[in-house]
């Protein structure tokens, strides 16, 4: 395997898209060129229709390490709509169990014609180690791995903005609440929002649950809630996973709940056209209210519908001879 | 979620099929438009491979809360045949682990873009209030709720019916046979025959197995198999779940079979030409002998085929613009 | 069922494939076919766009009793690929639960409108039986039963050998190493070998390892590996399963290495231009070195395209109207 590193790996020599490894470092160029693809996909059924032939005869394989049937069924759902056979290889299921190692399963899917691998690990930065691996010619897109990076998400959250506030950033007012220490999401959200030039960048943890100063910079740092939501534009709420509090990072759900869940009360803090985000699966009145999930100010099924928009855009990227 | 329930949800405003969720109350003519279809579709291989664009870009999930592989390899086959892009969503592996409602599971994967959902629940009506919940556009069909409705396997037994015995079911005797109190399958078999004017409805179980009265309506009831299937032109089998014997509602699996089994000799008692029908799987040996299962009056791999015409109609109807 | 066996159930009247169930017996002719077949698709990109309506509107079922998400994979991806509806069956999710017998489940799907049954089971000639219960007109495609037949296997690793080594095996020198007691790919390989005339057989496994005599037939047996090694062409390499060390047929992993494990040292014994092949998945370090695995004489991931189109060749051939 090549020492290089997902920045430097996911781009050809004429600037292209060859894999989707990470946001971080990817030039403005692509990530806008990506989303104004993914806005055309998603508002235009008649264009979209067209598309169905495009990855025909080419192959698209899931490859999750990690279980996630909602992100897996968003990006085979893109791969069928562009035409491309979508297989899915359950590893859980598979020679895993044999030993086999993850490098050796690619390898074989491969030699089988898979063009592009859309790939979900638990080790940060496996993905791109797998496409340092891989033949010239094969694709990867990072469906998540570890906690470092989740760039379709990343990118789904920056369309759905951009589809309720607008294409210009400068003014724009964007908080993200929760774990974001743990959380790929929120690494690809923020240099996303760094990327296209966010006027301003709260984040708003218990101290546990921050990351290191280095992945803060330019950000404003809340401990109160009540005091980071006021006068935002978009509101990311993160999802807590029940580990954080066996792990004693957080006290007690309920107590969560009370500090840094999103009911309407405190969203009345906010801007009043504020919009409220979430990546999925919900852990309802554990980091969001039934009322703010259900409620009009909730674009949080936009963001999946944008989510195949995304997906389609990045596979024909990857997938364009 | 409304209020509405199956029956009154299911229809459109011109009286067309919006969803299947239930035969009770679904009006006679939807009922004998689908088993129309599905004869033609049925019987004609030729007129089959024309309809192979016919749901071209539409989007059908499988959504089963409850494991069932057959029954969701039939709809598969029937959207794949229709041209359908065919996606299953396994909720044993899914954000169902994560805390997620089967609401939000719905609603995420409605966001994707699915056209139709087919849902097997273990509760009763949850088929018919996730429809409830959904968009206006988005069509339902229930594979299986609860012990209350199994609507396809109703419809794909008249079929059968209708296909051994003719369309005047006004005629015919019809035995259905075993635990038909925690049965979905007897349920939509009793509403469609109700529908379709069967002569005369026999039901024959122990005690502990019938339902409320209410329930019975119209049948002629036994405790004794061998009265019961005296001339009848049809038994319908039913298949015993093994928990019953764990609930004590069942002796023994021995004692079951001598009083309820369908054996050859039992079978004499019943016209010459009955036909012997039951929704698989099958308890060879509990419910029935091999020597029927695999007889020439056995008619179970037909409704097997059956099953699939059904569903190719049923998905068209919904779906329909 | 009838008694029919494996050889004269897979041919039909006039002499072409009607199942695929094994190698033994396969005459000469239809096996240089298959690999004339395969060898065109795997080299001619274009030729193979050009089949993708093949077998549009027929239906492939992979229906494994044994977990085998590779093999399966590479099934499902050469019946894509030839315009075929795939469905997959997972026994382990399925009826199976509910009691119902493989005979059972096979001829439910067979009445769903499956065509082709692409069937791995952990039973010496199940397939067969499977087959010989069908109706007249569905095939059967064995993807390794019990530790009898993997022939779809034999027939890669043929393609493979005469792709680097040519047509002409009567002057090849092939040796086999490992578990051949337990090893269907063995076998197949062996059939196959003898069915196109190879100069050499040899077999080289330790003692409780080696098979009857009667299946050795032909074959130059070795103890030891660095005796068996020299001089040949091709090394087909086996996979160990651990479960023979907890039967006492292997004293230890390292033991086993170091007497049958393929390392360079080894390899330096075999002709200069000697092909190392493994039918997956690796054990690395235990029968193969990493240097070996990923080597230039290495030929494993050419194993693995060489299946996908063995594969396709086979589905058309006994889908052939």
């Amino acid at each position: 395997m090549s020492g290089a590193t997902g920045p430097s790996l996911q781009l050809r020599d004429d600037g292209r898209l060859r894999h989707l490894l990470t946001l971080a470092g990817l030039p403005r160029a692509n990530l806008v060129e990506l989303l104004d693809a993914a806005a055309v996909l998603r508002g235009d059924a008649a264009g979209r229709a067209a598309l169905r032939g495009t990855l025909a005869g080419r192959t698209v394989c899931t490859l999750f390490f990690e279980p996630s049937t909602r992100t897996r069924s968003s990006f085979q759902l893109a791969a069928m709509r562009l035409g491309a056979d979508a297989v899915n290889f359950d590893f859980a299921l598979s020679s895993a169990k044999k030993g086999e190692t993850a490098l050796d399963t690619m390898r074989n899917l491969e030699a089988m014609g898979v063009d592009c691998f859309v790939v979900r690990h638990s080790d940060n930065g496996m993905v791109a180690r797998l496409a340092a691996a891989a033949r010239p010619g094969t694709a990867f897109v990072n469906a998540g791995d570890g906690q470092s990076s989740h760039p379709t998400q990343g990118l789904l959250d920056m369309l759905t903005l951009r589809a309720h506030k607008g294409a210009d950033f400068s003014a724009l007012r964007v908080l993200i609440v929760g774990d974001v220490r743990h959380s790929r999401v929120a690494r690809s959200d923020l240099q996303a929002l760094r990327a296209l030039g966010a006027g301003e960048i709260r984040v708003c943890a218990p101290a546990p649950l921050l990351p290191g100063e280095s992945e803060l910079q330019g950000c404003r740092v809340f401990d109160s809630f009540d005091a980071a939501i006021e006068g935002v534009d978009a509101v990311l709420m993160l999802r807590l996973q029940r580990e954080r509090m066996e792990e004693g990072l957080v006290p007690s759900l309920e107590q969560y709940f009370a500090d840094y869940g999103l009911d309407a009360r405190r969203l009345e803090r906010a801007a009043p056209d504020a919009i409220v985000m979430h990546p999925g699966p919900m852990n309802r009145g554990v980091e969001i209210d039934d009322d703010v999930a259900d409620g009009p100010q909730s674009v949080i099924l936009d963001q999946v519908a944008n989510g195949v928009a995304v997906r389609m855009a990045v596979l024909r990227a990857v997938l364009a001879e």
